[in-house]
């Protein structure tokens, strides 16, 4: 058993981003790749209105073509009964519901206010339970909101809380935009860890200001135990062009690895992947880890001049 | 008085790896520029070889054109005698003497031994105190090593020793090519704090594995005070091409910032400075905080769709 939990998003909060249209046979060959790095958990894909999202618009085929491995929760993100209902179908294990604490956001995100959101979720819940699949409730701008500035801690609770009485074995707290500071992550998400423990909260952090794993790591000293994390740094800000996306699944596990915290990845493997991905997307990825390479590899002493 | 001290490197550490050469008269308004922002240490240039390093060979020129500002510490890295004679000529407040951990990594990096080097070190020590200049001692591969790897702490600790038994004010452990974790700072640094204290400890950190703000978090909570950084997180290791360099100034003043933490720095005149970097060196900065621009610079909320 691992001592840490990454959870991958790369394949939607990742693609989603991406003005190019990864074909769903790569999409596939990728999540099946990354599942076998020993990944506990990964967010296939969402089931939006392929209109607004037209780079995930074959969520269900996705679904239908990947290895489903023991032990592994293939998360769908829904963002309404409709969505949960073909989530449902493609046999998703879990349904990820997201809700941001700021209205500003949840209007230009979901394009609804968070009463509609709510009232969905209620819908959500309802027909995850009767499908008997796992539920997940996600806190967006949790740390920040790029239009209204700091939200009030005592919000995020309230709906961690809510989370939880609403039948959600798992939720979220997501600094959606990268505003989070490591001070505030250790604060906010100490509260959250009281409330919900930490077998059931995740943290999703983005890099957008370099402090995700700074964040990560004043997360992980406050007893935090399971990240969202993306491929490498795959995401993005649409505030922010050519900022880095999600913190990088591969550096996010590196670090624990040199810290000497379990993570249950094979870091080579993911790294190879991370390399991959280039050719992928069309462009360069955020992640310094695939520049890099890994600590241990060392190079050799250059001859003397 | 500030709670953290952010001490600039850029001009030396970053642009030391540049391919161009940046024009005298650019490298003196840079550093203008930064002093005006409130930092206390600037790392102006370094009295080794021209042939060597041929982007600073107008280290003198370069020390008699900026401005002296009251309570800045303008620093010259030296290498030998020479290079401390050239220094002290040129009016350095500060010599700061390099010796790496790993004697692999010394013979590479500065052409000697570590014998060599210290015996060396002697004569600048002595050419300092008659001077009436500032020493500083950096341990380099602190952290671990290119071409050896892991490095017994002991030693570490046993150089910063030597250094402070040899009269130096400040020692500084540099991570020299990004190999360091945020558990290995809190001990390291830890145990190096016991032994020279936060006003003499400094910490030279490189963001080449994406962990360089993970190290600053945890080397502050461990109670260290005195950061080195530069300006756009130039900088860079010659075994990462195209990888991150030192960790970026401006990302680590808004990190202290936004934790409530005084650098005593005007962060908006930082990145404005860092911003313009691209435009002096000839390519984009690693820094994400050029890109994605500080936390409390919010949005206008999209129109409805």
């Amino acid at each position: 058993m691992a001592d840490v939990f990454l959870q991958e998003v790369g394949p939607r909060d990742g693609l989603q981003m991406e003005a190019v249209f990864v074909p769903t046979a790569q999409k596939i060959a990728l999540i099946d790749a990354l599942t076998a790095t020993g990944l506990s958990r990964v967010e296939v894909s969402s089931f939006v209105s392929p209109k607004a999202v037209p780079a995930l618009a074959d969520a269900a085929d996705v679904f239908a073509g990947i290895a489903r491995r023991p032990g592994v929760i293939h998360v769908a993100l829904v963002p309404n009964a409709k969505g949960a209902e073909r989530a449902i179908a493609a046999k998703a294990d879990e349904l990820n519901m997201v809700l941001s604490v700021s209205r500003t956001h949840n209007l230009a995100n979901m394009r609804m206010t968070p009463e509609e959101s709510l009232a969905g979720f209620r819908d959500i819940v309802r027909m995850g339970k009767g499908a008997g699949v796992l539920l997940n409730g996600t806190v967006a701008t949790a740390f920040g909101c790029p239009f209204e500035g700091a939200e009030p801690p005592e919000r995020v609770l309230e709906l961690v809380r809510l989370y939880l009485e609403m039948g959600c074995t798992g939720v979220t707290l997501a600094d959606t935009t990268g505003m989070a500071n490591p001070r505030q992550i250790e604060d906010l998400a100490g509260a959250a860890l009281s409330i919900a423990g930490a077998g059931a909260l995740t943290l999703h952090l983005h890099n957008t200001r370099g402090l995700g794993l700074a964040n990560v790591f004043a997360a992980w000293r406050a007893g935090v135990r399971r990240f969202d994390a993306a491929l490498g740094g795959l995401g993005g800000c649409p505030f922010a062009p050519g900022a880095s996306g999600n913190i990088a699944t591969e550096e996010t596990a590196a670090m624990f690895s040199e810290m000497g915290v379990d993570t249950g990845l094979d870091l080579r493997a993911l790294l190879e992947e991370a390399r991959g991905l280039a050719a992928i997307v069309g462009h360069d990825v955020p992640s310094q880890l695939t520049k890099s390479g890994l600590v241990e590899d060392l190079h050799p002493a250059p001859a003397p001049r």
